[in-house]
Parts: C-alpha cells; sequence; structure tokens
C-alpha cells in the first residue's frame, strides 16, 4: 500500500465506485459497493464511507481524496455549489470543498457544473464533470464533444483542456415513458431489437415534422404492417437518440466525439453518430479516475488549498 | 318529427354523438351517450346503435344516416378502409360504407383518411376527417390549416374544399407520459397553471437544443428557482404545444388557422397561434354534423349509391 498517490470515489445516486490510485495516475485497486446515496439513512455518510474506504485512508495517510457525483448535491454528505462554465481543471480544483472526517483527515469534494445556454436557460451536472476532465487528458485542444449517454443524456463541448458547456437530453426517461405509459407500448416488444429498424429511426428524426409528430409514425407505421412488435421499439430508440444526437451536434462543429459508459447503449450511441457520418470514440466509465487524479495533483500543486 | 332530413352519428372510442338535420342541414336535435365503441360487448354495436337511435330511424324513415368515428375501425362494427388524401366531399361520400341493419335498413360508414408524407411515412385519422368536411364550408379556397387539439392532436392541410394532407402529433400523451412518469413529474402541481409561464414554454420551443434537451430545462430551471410546482407544468405545456405547432406550421402558409374543440385545452392551442403571430378561429366539435350533412347531401345526389 506504499504506493498509494491518491483515492478517487465517484459516488453516485445508486452506488459507490472508489480507486486507488498510484504515482502517475495509475489505477491500483478499484471499489464497487451498491452503497449510493439513496441507500444512506440518516445521513449517515461519513460511517458508509469509512466502511468503503477506510482501510485504505488508515494506510495512506497523507494522499489527497476526491469524491465526486451526487454526494456533493444538497441530498448527499455536503452541497458543494455549481462551479459555472467555462471551467478547467485549475477551476474545478479551485472549487473543491473541503470536509473533515471525525478521524482528522480532510478530504475533498468536487462541485458539480452548472451553465445557461444562449437562452438563458440553466443546466447543471454532478459527477459527469470529473468524467469528462478523464476524457479531456486524450482529446486534442480543437473543438470537440464528449457525449455520456443515459436517462439524462450530457453533451459537452470542450476545447484547449476547458468545458465551454453542456446541454442535458432527457432521452432515456422519454423513450421509458413513451414507450411504457402510452399507446406506442402495445406494439413493442421491448426484448426485441432490430438494426435496420433502429437505423430507420435515425433516418426519420432528420425529416421535417418534429418529434411529436414522429412519434405517432410508429403507431401509423404499425397499422400499415411497416413496423411490428419486433422492430418498433428499435426504430422509437433510433427516433429519440437520432434527435438527441442532431440536436447535440447542430451546436457546432467538433473534431472529435468521445463517448463516456460501458455496454448496450453506448453501443447505440457510436451507432447513431456513426450513420450521422462522425466517427466516435469509447471511453469506460472509470475515466472519472484519471479526472480525480487531476483534481488530486492540482490540489497538491496548491498546498494553500 | 317530419322535418328530419338526416341523421348523423359520430361514434367514437368513449362516446357516441348524435345528430338529427333538418333541411339545410339545421341541427334539430342532439344526444350524447357514453356508449363509446370500447363499451360495447361482443360486437353487440346493433343493438346499441337502436338503443340510441332505434325511434329517430322508425320516424325518419328515408333519410340518409351517417356514422363516423371509431365505429368503422378494426375494433368497431364494420372496417371502412382508410382513403388516401388528397380527399373532398365528393371522394368521402364515394367511399361510404353500405351497412343493412336488421330492420332492412341500410346506413353509411365514413372511411378514416390516410396520408404519406414526403418521406413516405404513413398517417391516418378517423372521425375528424368528418369534423375538417364541417369547418370546410366556413373556410375559403386559400391554403388553410384545421387543427383538433387534444391526445393525439390532428394538423391538416385544406385548400380549395379538399384535404390535402395532415400530421398527427401525440402531444397530449408524451405531455401525461412525461408529466406523470418522469423525474419532472416531482415538480408539477398538475393542478396549477401560471399563463406567463405557459408563453415562456411557447417561447423556448423556438430556442435550439430540441425538445429531449428543453424538457430537462424544466429540471434545472426548478434547481435555480426560476420554476417551481405552480408554474413548472404550464411552462412543460407551453414547451410541448409550442413544439408541436411550430412543426405544423413549417409544412407551409395558411391564411386561416381553425381550432376544431371545446374547453380549456383549445383555449391553450389558440392562446399558443396568437403568441406565434396567427389569428384563429374555433369550430365545436359538433361541426361533425356539418360533414355528415355533407356526406348525405352527397348520398342523396348520387341515387346509384
Amino acid at each position: 500500500m506504499t504506493d498509494t498517490a491518491a483515492i478517487g470515489c465517484d459516488w453516485g445516486t445508486s452506488s459507490l465506485r472508489a480507486y486507488r490510485l498510484g504515482v502517475d495516475g495509475a489505477l491500483l485497486e478499484r471499489r464497487e459497493a451498491a452503497r449510493g446515496i439513496m441507500t444512506i439513512d440518516d445521513g449517515a455518510f461519513e460511517a458508509a464511507f469509512e466502511e468503503a474506504l477506510g482501510d485504505w485512508l488508515d494506510r495512506a495517510e497523507s494522499v489527497p481524496v476526491i469524491l465526486s457525483g451526487m454526494i456533493g448535491s444538497r441530498q448527499g454528505w455536503r452541497e458543494a455549489p455549481y462551479l459555472a462554465c467555462p471551467a478547467d481543471v485549475a477551476d474545478l480544483a479551485s472549487a473543491l470543498l473541503a470536509l473533515d472526517l471525525a478521524r482528522g483527515r480532510r478530504i475533498w469534494i468536487a462541485p458539480g457544473l452548472s451553465h445557461r445556454d444562449s437562452g438563458g436557460t440553466p443546466d447543471v451536472m454532478r459527477g459527469e464533470e470529473v468524467q469528462i476532465l478523464g476524457a479531456l487528458e486524450g482529446l486534442g485542444d480543437a473543438p470537440a464533444l464528449v457525449c455520456l449517454p443515459g436517462t439524462h443524456s450530457k453533451w459537452a463541448r470542450v476545447e484547449d483542456g476547458r468545458v465551454l458547456g453542456f446541454a442535458t437530453h432527457m432521452t432515456g426517461e422519454v423513450f421509458e415513458a413513451v414507450r411504457d405509459h402510452t399507446i406506442l407500448g402495445r406494439m413493442i416488444d421491448a426484448a426485441a431489437w432490430d438494426d435496420a429498424a433502429f437505423l430507420a429511426g435515425i433516418e426519420r428524426s432528420g425529416e421535417p415534422g418534429g418529434l411529436l409528430g414522429q412519434l405517432f409514425g410508429v403507431r401509423a407505421k404499425g397499422l400499415f404492417g411497416e413496423l411490428d412488435e419486433k422492430t418498433a421499439g428499435a426504430y422509437l430508440s433510433g427516433l429519440t437518440i437520432g434527435h438527441e444526437c442532431r440536436a447535440a451536434l447542430a451546436g457546432g462543429e467538433a473534431a472529435e466525439i468521445a463517448l463516456i459508459g460501458a455496454g448496450r447503449l453506448v453501443g447505440l450511441y457510436a451507432k447513431a453518430l456513426e450513420h450521422l457520418g462522425h466517427a466516435t470514440r469509447t471511453l469506460p466509465s472509470d475515466v472519472a479516475a484519471i479526472g480525480q487524479w487531476r483534481l488530486a495533483q492540482a490540489l497538491v500543486a496548491k498546498p494553500d488549498l
């Protein structure tokens, strides 16, 4: 354990993921527990944290400890106010919130990011900003997009090491609400999939008519035998992901698109973006560890923090 | 009863509305029953029809009887195939489906309309086409739009007495699915209303970002105290109705916009369209009776039918 140089902890709503990092940020050990902040009763965050990572703290006494995610929300351990974009690693490090443990150790909670679009409407993220910070290590200085697909997908515009701004799309949640709670659900076998129908939905999302009109097209195509229960769900997925991607890409040119995440959903976004003519590369969710390492380095470089 | 010249019956999913019409189509008597096709067991449509209107049939033996609505669907009494747009009153009259009652009387079921947009995606309506036929009586020959707000709103482009095409928007159903089955529901008092928030949602719908992105803005505005439970529902309503109206209006110039329906929802559409710079006039749902009268006249003029 003498080689531990930093500890990172991505503590979200449903799970806690921790990284023991070595010199140069190498990942030495990874832990994951189903101890998201929604599972913590009576604000007993410190007890849960000690239970999850107390042994790491015992054996690496003076290294920086960086927490990120919903643990810094109003419903978390302590609220770390949102930092407004644009922001780079130094800005985020300066906004780290100090928290002193009963054992006499100081740890740090990363702030979320906020952004207002050109019309003044606000947006927020909490946790994703540290993953984006990790992804920025591998991106050049040219304008790029970082996309984190999910229930609430995040699209960040980055350039020259900074997060310029971002937008959240409720795609995953709206897809499920429409599939499970509208007339379209009756014609969808949720377990079925069809790649051609997915791509047809992506294509359709670029036509006139708007999403609300195109959704009824799923029903009408069913009546005319052009979709069935094996294909309608994939078409609906393509329709919604297509609308999201087109809106996100309309924000400006991007030299690269980095996707962060794992599994089927990220694969669908890669397929959708490729269909729209954009190459992507995919980074794992654990890229958060790199972001935490960068924050830890910034802390160490500024001992006054 | 000697003055009955036609009988119309708008028989939908949840209710049956019947009109006894006099010479020149004057409305002599109106009946409404909660006997929609979903309430009819074992296909007992004829018994239900006789129960509802048998006395009218007894006393007006030789007048045309026109049924419209879901009664002509696959789930109804007898399926009247969709007629493809463009279509005028003569086309619809030629496609009336004859149905012979046990009492030895012939009645007629109106077909629905179908349409394929420029991308080839199909759309359908059943029942609304007869309301539109009624509305056409009062519209000029210039291009106009007829909008029937609802769970599935219909927008028809009409010109010179013909329905050129139409689009259905799932706005009402998606609004409810999002309000009742996503994270946004927690911040919405469904009973509250705020006109300024509704108009702010309409405005927002014209900005970049897409509907899926703008939906998350409802949540973020809540976090920043810019929406609360009294205003968030109206803003969400403005957002979705705004997206629908903008997509529908993008289809081409319209000299007039006629709204068909009653109550609060039609008032919201009138307000939204006015905010977008379009004057509207509102016609009652019973305009269906005028459409049925026009079909009845076309029948009488063509005794070979």
